[in-house]
């Protein structure tokens, strides 16, 4: 098969690799049928994080193609969407909610499982990490939806969740890029009734407007902390929702955040310091982290498929497994928000 | 009136201070009865932070011996509990329930207000900051207790409620000093199934044990949490509570709590670093800070009443307000887990 291949920072290239093929009965095997890129694969592009070289991409949804003996629930033909996680299910952090500290989980495109951007994919403990995707026909935007699905939805949800928004509250984002644009959705969603979003681009802003976000603010670092204590008449926000994962963004999230709410952080943290004396003086919690796709899944997917929230919005670039490389650029570049691979198994 | 007086670090002396008067109509002086000396005193005391000149102390219990006009709910005579904290109960923070983050409020023994290391305190916004006893001639144990709900009690509440402890939790306590001592009689409070204390000194050891401790570790850092790790099957802990303030008692509180749980930290910061990679790799939050004893007082106060719990037992030394320096001392070199003055008023 043919599937992306990291050889390191700026080196992204289409190449072959062996066909997966089931190697334990709980596999199976699935073909991609849309990828995309994730910001954190940017940390990689950019030498910034470290990666082994080899597949890449942990975002997917696909069509079984093969299903091993232990295997429950899954059929081949049926269409559904991978967390970009694996989880055993039985595990005492999956048996409590946490699939993505499952303690035999892992990540796609790493450690040598197959990546998702790439037409195939050998599932690991394929019955308890796929999740099927009810009826046929979905179109386009349904599927660009469920793509959403296995990461950057369900890792704006975790952020929402784990700062606990509630109905009535209002909510900061800090970061529009696709993982914040999901987090103003899922506070939407959780009944914030007002939401502030940092942003500065036209087209975000434009697309936050869209998703439920009432108040926007171009400043950064200080200047935003000032105009939003100054519209919350100097309270703070009722849950910060940190989608960035820099050092600016956390300290921006703290200082908005009123005194017993939750950061909900997200954001691959790099060189970030978490202000300890605002935790303990402030009474300002953190949360967050690898959010556990898998247990989310059902609730959004079925708030996707009724058509109540559209994260495949997000997605503003789209190209084939040949043009994996612009797609990186083209968010390295800022010149999409996200970008969806489309494999020539999707049609 | 006659108080103690910090004059920098290890110069604590009892000293002449003008008769504390209702400057506010919110205000209520209070004799003080008993006082005592926190961890946080030590740490002014040992000039590793930073304590105005002048009065000191911030946990008492006394007798109203005046009120303000405007003060509602209490009479001259009332035995009262101050939280170390005073709290207007009006302001956004107080309403939500972060009394210690009140907008106009403050604590004890700093910025000009009285200590409560002393004869006698004002105290602003009585109404709303004083919780007053019920009942009539409450035994000495009792008053040690209800002297400990001033802060100590309350303080390791707030760690065991910030970190979600709940039925059946096995949590452990990272600290043996007072409040991780209460932080044990909290943890029990709230249901927890198996309580883990680090604590090498055998006198505390033996408390805890009395307080609802299952399981000792007398280890420290990677050691500690090996022996917990083991203990717990490699999961780690459902609740870790954070009771020291130093980097590694919040790395050894991270490293053995388990996926999705909350570290509750109550300790004054010094050099901590918070590990984000374990927050967000390991999904591992953090909450806690400054407790808000105001709103936990009634629950607690009931307790103290009825019984239930003890926390005046973390009171292993005693002495008057002249021998004030010899309680700092005794503290600071670990001959007493807390120090309580008793006022020649107590009489």
């Amino acid at each position: 098969m043919r599937a992306t291949i990291f050889g390191g920072p700026r080196d992204i290239t289409v190449g072959d690799r062996p066909d997966p093929v089931i190697a334990a009965p709980t596999d199976a095997i699935v073909r991609v049928t849309l990828g995309c890129v994730c910001g954190s694969d940017l940390w990689y592009f950019r030498g910034e994080s470290p990666h082994a070289l080899g597949p890449i991409g942990h975002e997917f949804i696909g069509i079984v193609s093969e299903v091993g003996s232990a295997v429950g629930g899954l059929s081949e033909g049926d269409l559904v969407v991978a967390p970009f996680t694996y989880s055993d299910g039985i595990c005492p952090h999956c048996i409590a909610g946490w699939t993505s500290n499952c303690a035999s989980g892992g990540s796609f495109g790493n450690h040598g499982i197959d990546g998702g951007q790439g037409e195939a994919v050998r599932v690991p403990f394929a019955g308890t990490t796929l999740v099927k995707v009810p009826g046929t026909g979905h179109d386009d935007a349904t599927l660009r939806s469920l793509l959403a699905l296995s990461d950057v939805m369900c890792t704006g949800h975790h952020a929402a969740v784990s700062a606990g928004v509630k109905p009535g509250d209002t909510v900061a984002v800090v970061g529009d890029g696709a993982v914040g644009l999901c987090a103003m959705i899922a506070a939407k969603r959780l009944g914030a009734a007002r939401i502030i979003a940092l942003s500065r681009n036209p087209a975000r802003q434009a697309l936050a407007r869209e998703f439920g976000v009432t108040d926007l603010v171009a400043e950064r670092g200080d200047d935003a902390t000032t105009a939003i204590m100054d519209m919350t008449d100097g309270i703070g926000v009722d849950a910060a929702l940190e989608c960035v994962g820099t050092n600016q963004s956390m300290a921006t999230a703290f200082a908005i955040a009123r005194p017993g709410s939750i950061v909900g952080a997200i954001g691959a943290p790099h060189d970030v310091q978490v202000p300890i004396e605002t935790v303990i003086f402030r009474n300002v919690g953190l949360r967050g982290g690898v959010a556990p796709v898998r247990r989310y899944l059902p609730e959004l997917m079925e708030d996707v498929l009724a058509g109540r929230i559209s994260p495949g919005r997000v997605f503003d670039f789209e190209t084939d497994l040949d043009g994996v490389l612009g797609a990186y650029q083209a968010m390295d570049e800022r010149r999409a928000v996200k970008a969806l691979i489309r494999m020539s198994n999707a049609e």
